[in-house]
């Protein structure tokens, strides 16, 4: 059976391709999925891909991962507001990589703070959808190699 | 002739493997060096590869790197404290991508503020030498594909 | 086909008439329902209006009435600690209005401070059940006159 | 007699139409006023319109509407530094609100502090000269029913 | 028919035992419940014992404890977020106590601060599982006694 | 020989029944040492029971208690402004538990912040007299039980 | 020629015996004005007693006062708000007298601060109208015996 | 039996006349009680005159004051530090007036905030040994006309 | 007919000369304004020199410097506190310099800030009476050569 | 010998007329350098013009200047973050003028503090290339007429 | 007779060699005593040496060192806290110097703020016991050679 | 061989006996090198004495220093900004001293934070040249006795 990453997306992800395109880019969310399935296949992992608007969901995500070789999380707005987010994150024994499209620290002062970085393993964040694949590139090296030394 | 990318290192990482390698590994920074060669020349790109401790010759060397194709700083210390290098970032048209070795974000408060970040097209942080690689990969796939939708 | 308003309602506001009468007032949200829906029917429009608990619940509702003429959203407590909701307003074309029952600035200073605000059109509180109905009627004026001169 | 409300303008609003339409319209303060004179008499009220560059004067017009329905009150940048107009509105019985053309959650820090709201009976902004009219139409239902249920 | 307590209970609890255990100690959510179903049972108590991750179910909760004879509330990281839930416990009638496992004030900055606080009966933090029992324990007592000289 | 819990009461508390019984209630501080002694004996334990308003002896009733049982601490205001406290209380093996009669947090922001809780095993407060039952008996249960899983 | 003291009042003093009764009690200004002439004229002084509630205005009867005995001002809310009155106490060699009727630190927070304190003689707050007469007591005494040791 | 009126002096004060004239004057304590004494014997008044270095102590002399007609109180350093004394202040019936004899809000900004005042009847400092002259009139006159309309 | 700067004066400046000669020197503004005239007539332009202690003259004294060539605003005290002066200096076309006699860095904290710098050209501080001077040559400049490369 | 003014440039403005001309313009800094020395020499002053973009240097540049007539300088971005600049300002007996092209004041808020503003003699900024020359200026002037009343 | 030098040391510093000794080493009080005593001997100074958990006690110690040659002043936990300490310090002749055994900038951040260090002639910290001797022989040495040029 | 003490200074300290020498002192940093090579020569120890204006190159001196038996480091203003220089000072095994001439507690409030004492062994400061002889001689203990117990 092929190892198993989850790649989890927060509150208005769903929007993207819609949403604010100029931040955000044109790519809609099933396009990063295909993406993301066809990459990870040719290096022999197998993806599940989930989005939610809810934090409670996501928490439950979080917990649904904790057998995994990875996660790689973008929670969106929760990523600075979600203290209840990141206590799932320290919950698990799967690395989490906190991702997101957009460089983060070019724009509001409240995107700046963030709950989940602290206990994550690292951040990935300003390359639009490539962002997805550094993090999981990343997490299947940490898989190979065992933990990089850090 | 091959195109070119930067990858620019701050003070006291000369001390890698030395210094503290329980936060940054074992790894040295001539290993990374050697690591990176490798890689980007199967790629098709070379290389400059430079560390300093001075704050001013770092921003000459973010001027020096106007016309390459994209440039990795690993400002150090110099991330959180130097507006100078970060008015050096911006008067440069090549993309930036500020990296770490660690999480910053797992450590000391004042390494949470980075004067880079807001002006570098993204971040990369707390893969250990991975960060750099992830970085470049990045910069390789912009150069390739025109800038990435973001 | 008549044009249509989504009137949103947040947290706690079930609990309307129960609730800290002294601060919200007796009417019931039904009750506001009801004088909403005559007052609109009187000047041509439909009305949704919904109620929900659930932060992420909430969000859809906003992301549901993306073609809608403009929205009236009473965020309740969320108005004060939800990013993903003002990032879902952010989303929709449709004009957003910040309503409240009470004046949030007469109360706890957490309550002064809004993430929805900077991205609405404008806000409206401190008139009891009116601060619904002047939002919808500035919606109404807004979407029969092209957008006021502001 | 007809009843009356008090409509005050402070400092800069004798601008309007040349100061930055971009953010206040085009609308000068006598086609506000007209708009409002021709609806308010419609409804059987009486208006005294004033405007004023000074701190000192726009704490005397507030006195002066103690005995008014009313007081629809745009303070201008007397909104965000003055105590003294505060403390003028808490001395008269006379409900007051605080408008404001544009949306100043939208704008620099320094305008989303009010001294004026915590004093007021309810804000609305953002509906450029709407704004105005709003505020009057909930003094008078609020005049006519008797104080809202808040 | 048995007075009734509400033993509510917030995001990451259904980890307990497996979810950092140095913080939370071994025993399982299922293991504290049993605990104080036998001693509520022995006292003439009756139990609704809640788990969920979700903000907004979390809120209902409370609202559907309102003709109960108290609340024992850990709600976790909302503790620290939620205006939403403190806004539930003040729309009740029933007293209630904010419990946490772990002495939430030897920890993060972050966790020091507490929204439902100020409008619970009190606090017990810092006991483990005993913490529940304490406060059911004060409820008991508050409810045969009628409201303590507080 | 019984084992011994020492009960320490810091400044005004010698006030209690007299000062501002709405808030502290009309129970002398002799009614509570008397309600103490008596549920203790029942349950095999003796009493040491002091209170002083002075802060260098309340710093030495802790170090008078190292060999204690345990401590049930009602600093009184000495908990918002005293280190000399927290350290005594980091000085000794006994546990110590800070106490309260009113919710302190549902009064003056100064008194939220306490430099004893982050060294206690634990706080209680909210419960007026029996804010000191509830304390002495976790006390008790982690005396007889070895201290309970946190 | 009998010496001068100036007497000022700030904005909203006018209404004094209006405006909230419960802070600053049920005397009219023109009542304290006559208290303070009749016990100034028995102790050999003359009294200049100006009121405006413009700030510019205020200014400019501190300026008139240089030649002055003393000053006892009541600033109103310009205490806490105006640089200007204060560079303008500093301007002249008469001692100031900062006074208010109410107890202002037992009010709200932007009352606590004072721009006229730092370069005034002295406080006198808290004692409704007597204020007044101490601070003119100090003057007089100061007067007659040189400076104070102070 | 003549009325009592309390004079309370906190830390250092012993020390007056030799610590930092160019502050506090040449005056010692002695010389203070001494004006006192002779002044309100002449207007019928008793006198306690008491100082202390510790804060406890200060907090039973302010407990002791609870019958006399008033209580001046300059607290010294405790003024900025004391939570427990204000809280002594509140547990006692008799009004209690803060004096200072040195400008406090012409000195370090850690001078400028008072635990005590916000409990007090009124503030009066800057006048040397006239402060607490001032401060006794003061409570004479509360004494003899009942409480100033304030 | 010449071209015109305006060179306006906020509060205390009618006392230059008077006021605190060690900061402000012993120039009067009447020296001031010669010394000015004479130096623009050599240049060719005209002179409108004014001074008022009203923050709302000194707005309305911009608004007539709309269609001047400039204007050179010593707006004193006014200059930390008025967002009214700045929303009057944003509402005019031509170009605004804000000028202090003394270097304001080098006073109060209070004295660092400028709600006039972020909207005007530029910034002279520090040269006395030569900062108008030096102000009003920059205009000159710019009008002469059209506005410099910034 | 004619006397000297040293010109001091710090990190970036080698980039001038490359960088951001938006903001900073088109002129190098060798026209500025040009411009000053004919302007400078028509005057009868020689000119030391240097830049440098390491903060040691800078520091050194400014000791060379101790026995000039007067310098200006231009230090970029270590203007807000360097403690030793200033210090090396302070060491020195030269007047130092900090001069900027932009109007730091309308950017970024890191820009708006100056650690050598509270040890220079004045400041100029917002006039691209003049802002130099007016500084200058402003050193002749001092220096031909003695220091300018302040 | 032998010139004097005071070891003044503040709250539980009696359990020294008992409190977590793996911040303030092994050595009783006694023992650090012995070993100054012994050294001071050799260089022909006396020693009084004191210890109290009192902070007005402390006060006077200071009090009464005003005519030695220098105090050692280890405040313990009253560094951070105490005003009246600080004030003490200030009214006293004789050269205070502020001494801790370990490096209270490495510890919490409430350790690296102190009232008495700007008061103080220096401060000493992170040696252990000989941080006093370190502070006595800087006493002696000023003692001897008059006060060091600073 | 004899075992090696590094004293490195950094910027400003060339500026020794000529830069406000009523802060700093007459003696030159060439005199506080003798008196410590004498010193020291007489306790078998060698000296390398380095001062440097360059942040970048202090850091170099720190790792240069890492086989040393200990190093004094006056890192003046960089004590303040530098987090290189800590970081340099965590990389290396010798303990590192920190060092002042002035006592910084007692100068600006930017002056009392300091990013090296936290990764310092201690601290010494306002001893003018005897702070570096002081530290020296707690190298020269902890060397000869082992690390002493702090």
């Amino acid at each position: 059976m092929a190892p198993v990453l989850h790649i989890l997306n927060g509150p208005n992800l769903n929007r993207l391709g819609v949403r604010e395109p100029s931040i955000y880019g044109m790519a809609t969310l099933a396009d990063i999925e295909a993406m993301l399935r066809d990459r990870l296949q040719e290096r022999g992992y197998d993806l599940i891909f989930r989005q939610t608007n809810h934090e409670g969901e996501l928490v439950e995500f979080v917990h649904a991962a904790d057998g995994a070789k990875g996660v790689v999380l973008n929670a969106g707005a929760y990523t600075h507001t979600s203290v209840a987010l990141a206590d799932a994150v320290r919950s698990i024994a799967a690395p989490v990589i906190e991702v997101h499209l957009s460089n983060v620290f070019a724009r509001e002062a409240f995107r700046h703070h963030s709950y989940i970085a602290p206990v994550a393993q690292g951040v990935v964040c300003g390359f639009g959808a490539q962002s997805y694949w550094l993090a999981a590139e990343a997490l299947i090296e940490m898989n190979e190699a065992g933990r990089l030394e850090t």
